[in-house]
């Protein structure tokens, strides 16, 4: 089937494509993800099978690891759903502790150290968790259905063990402008049709994590709407494969290097993010989970942002690598019992416990909801996201200070093929004749990878701006704070008010 | 009784003090503390009654409001304790759970609110929970019998309901040298007799938190100990009224204000150190938990600022004092919609909680230890301590950025009283109508104390070396962290090593 | 003569009043402060003579230190004046080239090292190098006659040597108000009468620097201003003994140590702040150098910032002393060759020298005015004090971490002249045989002094508010960027515009 | 000829290869490195032609600014040169005045912003102004001639308007030993053979900027030597076109999108950094600098620095590029109001103005050397540097921060080719009628490109690393700080030392 023909298979049909066994393994995964016929560009050309393709292939690579970690590890990577009755994959529960998230928290960061990269399946996970909530107090409120579709939808992902990526961000065009004020309508993803049997959506949607890597997208709108912004208020669950759907993935710093082979830093696994564009697909009613109900917008980016400022706790996992890489280039170079080296290190561990610190209490004082799952503490989720969008450029910043220049001036490790260069590369990067010099470029091509190439996108940028860029945080870190409450203390210290308890 | 003639009495005088009915309230507390003939120097001159001195009351009201929290918010400030089968100040509790480090936490940044300075309880608390399992440790390696008499102890001072205050930082002398090689062996509290009832102490404690305004002191060594100190290894609990005890009471920024009764900022409240010196001091070995098990000395000390550091929690106590400062004299100023004025106290909150992340998340991290008590997690612990460090000061410096230099330039309060100058100072301070000239005056000194005033001895130099210095921190973190694991999972992204799991 | 007697003392009188001899050394400078009758009042009372008050004696010192420099080292506090035709004291010169302005700024680095605290002098010297090119212009284009005024003004104070404040910060009541919106008009110093021989001046300036320690104050206006506010638009020429001026000193913390004649840290040295209220003050035409020209008034604000933020480089002197005690601590414990201090008096001294760089830098970038005087670089004098608002906090703090926590909690040096405890503090206090335990609290209190007592007001908090508050800085670095400039530099390299030469 | 056969040509042979006419503009310097034979590595192959390599070709490019700048603006980037008695290109000059220092600082900022990146001319200017002085007192000292043979080749480069390279960073290989004590000796350059026309040099050089286009490499020794290093203290000047000398060139961040010509931020200009390979090369007396006298390496070493490290002032050219894209993107992104993207651009601003004011005062306060020559101020130059290891990466993350997530997530801009997905792309990646998408893209790209793509590498790694890691300055300031006269002035402010001047 060419990847034109995919255009013509109705939804019906992609949703009985379903493969009658559940995924297991990151092999299955692997598998599933073949022949779906993905429209897909990356440098000005058509990608035919992107699980094959040297660029995406790491990335596969990192989700796949999700599914690995639930067999190695269970206790940790999964959890018993009522949903289902049994245990499944962590990212595809719906916390109802505060347990839970705290141990989200932990198989985040595990990933983290694991992969040395996004592994993409957070959003998804953030994103019906939080729709778990909103959808049942939207029902409650104005009587919709919301809340059961999510049931099912999530009862049958968790049975077949998919992938579901979040799609929150619209590229938005002018951002003094709202979304019914820009130039182009479809500047944000929007209703463009309402039928008998569903609705038909046209738009974009930016910067989405692990999209070709999913099996199912949940698109969001992405910020708080006005009544006039109604048909932008869509909440709906598209199958990856939909005919409707182009996918333009981004180029990240080095990416070519994978296609080369060589100097990678890390071969194995990558990040992946990609712009989707929604070419008025069609929706069955049955996956939509909110449409119109303008209202409901910012509580559902609250939420969304509540369990998702939170999650990038798994950047603390890539700190242990670039922490770990620092120190074993340190050893290699002899500098490691220098005092400002190990104190460099101990900076880097700070600062990278920081982040996990307001993560993990982020989580621990989570509340339950009106429909019984527990959300965040809305303050330190922000705060942990906050300092994510800081630190991880310090730490990066300490690992290139340890681990010197070569970072950047290094070398094509191709060089040590050569017959009579490869020799003389090794003679004068050795630094004692215990380290193998090739292992030493492997090392620096790794700082090199989280700092300023391929996982540099997942570790800074996407710090930076996932989850929302900070001035988002720091908005609602000021609608967290009880300032009335603060002032009261003030003034009754200060001998303006009377004692509290007077 | 005149002071010296206090040197005669007995410690079975002291013990058998005690009164027959418990501490209840922030008024019996205060009554407890009268009449014990401490020997107590301020400024050159014996106090008589430290109570009524208008420079330690403001500390002893602060120590009394963990008695009144405790009435009024008998959940937060109370818990049960196995020892006594019923509910006790939290402050004399030896946690059994995550749980219980959490709400010390919540407990303790409460009344940092509540008062604006350190209420001096926490040194006590967080030394018995550590003695707890050193001590029951101890015995069980050695034979000995401390754990019982701490239960004892504890026992005792929960049936009383007494303030235990903790001594541990030792004057050290030349920080190059251990305590048995210093010019003077008594730069180090140390037994200089041991007795068949018991041992004879001496030395002094340097910035003792809230000695005065204890019942019962527990001494205990600051550091590592070597075979040679063995001497100096002992922990052992003193009544604070014991005859060969002298106390220096420390000085702080503007202390004269108390006297004068002007200018304070935070009347009611105020922080406490003094140095103690012991002469001679006879201890019974019913209070002595260790002696000479130079082996025991550095868990001890790692154990206690496991729990110590953490408790630093208390200073976002008062940094939510200082963001309601901030916050309301924008308010009083016309500036707090200034979007560089709302966005100073974002930075002041994030700050303050992300103090308060690391501390939450180190009690929740707590890990049961084999006496069944819960100790924290000691990176996390440290981290939020090292936090503690830093952040206050930036805090400070960004409140005086929005109170503006009338902070520091501020003529006295009793300038309003003049019949001349009141009204033209109340001209000039006025801002808008609506807001008395006496209320700004009164939030701008509330600022200087806590960031230039008596309340920033607590809230920065005593967030910087209370519970160690911030290298100990580092060393601490650095201890913390495992290195060669972190080292193994960046050579294995790196491609040196095999991947994990084959 | 009584205090309100004064007030009948006419201008007329009161320039007469002026002594036929010059002021030469500090002591003639003390000399000439005395039996001016000043209205000061201090802690609710009036003073009679500051000169002799023990907390108002340090600031004089201070002062008087200016002018014995010029007697010491006469090539760095004097230079040639083309008014009067010899040298004269720096702080009076109008700077006719950049290495003037260099000249200045070593001088104030000299001052703030020999003093430890703010000198007072600077105000006044950057008021008159402002007022001389803006006078220039505004004569210029508006045919005024300020400019020969203040030639004669100018003359008159270096013949005689005097001390000239300047006077800019106004009350301001509401911030959110322009001046001729307040609720009272006086809120901002203005002319209630315009008389043929003069103008009549009301209200008052906060915060101002030596005021009392001035021979003359040269109020300006604060900010730029509109039509409306044209009698705010007022710089005149004011003789501090005027008997229509009232002084509210300033409280400073730990002042009363001062009175106390103890624990004083710095005991020679002090700055000085107080309220100057103007009650109807009358100036002949002679002394007035602006009246209602309101277009002026931003570019006199601009132009004295301009000195006056790179004039901060008085407070590396300052962190000069702060790292010196540090360092000389460091070494009384033993600590001198411990790594991490050793580091962190490293940063102590890059964040000075940062400060110093581009204080500098402003200087030496100066540019000729069309009157002939120098004027520094906005950009980098706002760069400066910029730094000068963030780094001494982090000095600060650095000192105290290296001073250890005796700076907030050590006993009062009074202890020391006991019998009983005399001995026993030098003995728990001494840490090498070599070093005296005395010499030691000594620079303890230095620190404390500095960091959070008396001159902690010149270095903290007048460092953050002195010459605007950092976001005044903010503003004028956002106007003195060429963004245009850079927006085409990053188009053209990004290939959207052509390349430059083309 | 062959590249090897290169290894034949004598070295007179290169000598008298140097052309009749000197170099004049960008193109004569383009075509002055054609045709050499040089024997450079890339990616594990041979180069013929550098100059004609899409990767090595933007570095060409900054080289031959600095030429046509010397064309376009030479009051900027000539000087008059008392050696050849006309003005030179001003990187070729020995500064012979404060003010020729401070104007390197203007050409370094100018070329930053022209180019966008490392430029690659200061090393080797940097190199001879420190061999200037070096060379004349070793020569006063021990009767060598090595100032002779520097001033004529001078001279000779000034003639011909050549590039000289300074190559400086050895190898090192294990950082806890010293050169003569490495398990191989060549990890850093050394003699291996006297003879008597010269010597015969092996070893290497790493992270050479602009290697290849240079004229001729002056080889220096990299830290101070002791007297067993005496072989490793040697300074000569070598053709570039060496027969015995190898360059691998070293891989930079994204440097395979110059080979595929696409999404390059800035396509004309980059930097260059190769390890340089020295065979057994021979040189002869005349271009020898230094040869043992170890004890003039570390004078060398420091002297270097003291210019170099001030030279990073460059760096705030590129910063200017930034802060331009930024603000331009704001810009079209519609938020170049908003207040916190107003700030952020401020802060880049101030951060990159504090950089220079360092430089700048550096250069200024310079002094003359006993050859006349002006050399910088140390502890200045070294805190202009020491910010350069830390400011840039704050500038880059605010940077980022305005531009947003598609800094890291954009497709290629070769899909605005085709016919189906350009116009979509377009669409979506348009966010006001009045910007082409396209413009928006580059910028966007642009900041990649000196953020974590080929420019960073000179713009972060190399602001950390070149001149000296941030411990070399680290160490340089602590020797630059005159401790005990800081010590003094403490002592005697706090009263422990007798008043100065009695």
């Amino acid at each position: 089937m060419s990847v034109m023909d995919s255009r013509a298979r109705s939804v019906t049909d992609v949703w009985s494509m379903d493969r009658a066994e559940p995924i297991r393994t990151g092999d299955d995964y692997v598998a599933s993800l073949r022949g779906r016929g993905l429209r897909v560009r990356y440098m000005g050309e058509w990608i035919s099978e992107p699980v094959d393709h040297p660029v995406v292939r790491p990335s596969v690579n990192a989700v796949a690891r999700t599914y690995d970690l639930a067999v190695e590890k269970p206790e940790l990577a999964t959890v018993h759903s009522e949903l289902v009755g049994r245990r499944v994959n962590r990212f595809l529960h719906v916390a109802t502790s505060a347990e839970d998230l705290v141990d989200q928290n932990k198989m985040q960061r595990e990933l983290g150290r694991q992969t040395g990269t996004c592994f993409q399946r957070c959003v998804g996970m953030d994103a019906f968790n939080a729709l778990w909530s909103v959808t049942y107090e939207c029902d409650r409120d104005r009587g919709t259905t919301y809340h059961q579709r999510l049931r099912d939808f999530l009862r049958y992902v968790q049975e077949k063990n998919l992938v579901v990526g979040g799609a929150m961000t619209d590229p938005k065009g002018d951002r003094s402008k709202a979304p019914a004020d820009q130039h182009d309508p479809d500047l944000y993803v929007r209703v463009v049709q309402r039928r008998e049997d569903g609705v038909v959506l046209r738009g974009a949607k930016a910067h989405q994590t692990g999209c070709l890597n999913s099996h199912w997208l949940v698109v969001m709108p992405t910020m708080r709407m006005r009544p006039e912004d109604r048909d932008y208020a869509i909440v709906a669950a598209i199958p990856v494969d939909h005919p409707g759907i182009t996918y333009l993935y981004g180029r990240q710093a080095s990416d070519s290097r994978a296609a080369e082979g060589v100097d990678q830093g890390n071969a194995t696994y990558g990040g992946q993010e990609a712009m989707v564009l929604l070419d008025d697909v069609f929706v069955p009613w049955e996956s939509v989970f909110l449409d119109g109900e303008v209202e409901w917008t910012a509580p559902l980016v609250e939420r969304f942002t509540g369990f998702h400022r939170r999650s990038y706790v798994c950047k603390t996992g890539l700190g242990d690598v670039l922490v770990g890489a620092a120190a074993q280039l340190a050893e290699y170079h002899g500098t490691d019992r220098a005092s400002h080296v190990k104190d460099k290190i101990v900076e880097m561990t700070h600062l990278n416990e920081t982040i996990y610190g307001a993560g993990i209490a982020a989580s621990h004082e989570a509340r339950p909801t009106a429909a019984g799952n527990y959300q965040p503490d809305d303050v330190l989720a922000n705060v942990c996201k906050h300092n994510v969008t800081r630190f991880p450029y310090e730490i990066a910043r300490l690992a290139q200070d340890i681990a010197g220049g070569l970072v950047a001036t290094m070398p094509s490790e191709q060089e040590l093929d050569d017959e009579e260069v490869g020799p003389l590369l090794r003679k004068y990067l050795a630094t004692s004749p215990d380290v193998d010099p090739a292992d030493r470029m492997r090392l620096l091509r790794l700082v090199e990878n989280l700092t300023m190439g391929r996982n540099a996108v997942g570790y800074l940028t996407e710090s930076l701006h996932g989850a929302g860029s900070p001035q988002a945080q720091r908005v609602q870190i000021a609608r967290g704070t009880d300032a009335e409450a603060l002032k009261a203390h003030a003034r009754r210290l200060a001998g303006v008010d009377e004692p509290a308890g007077d």
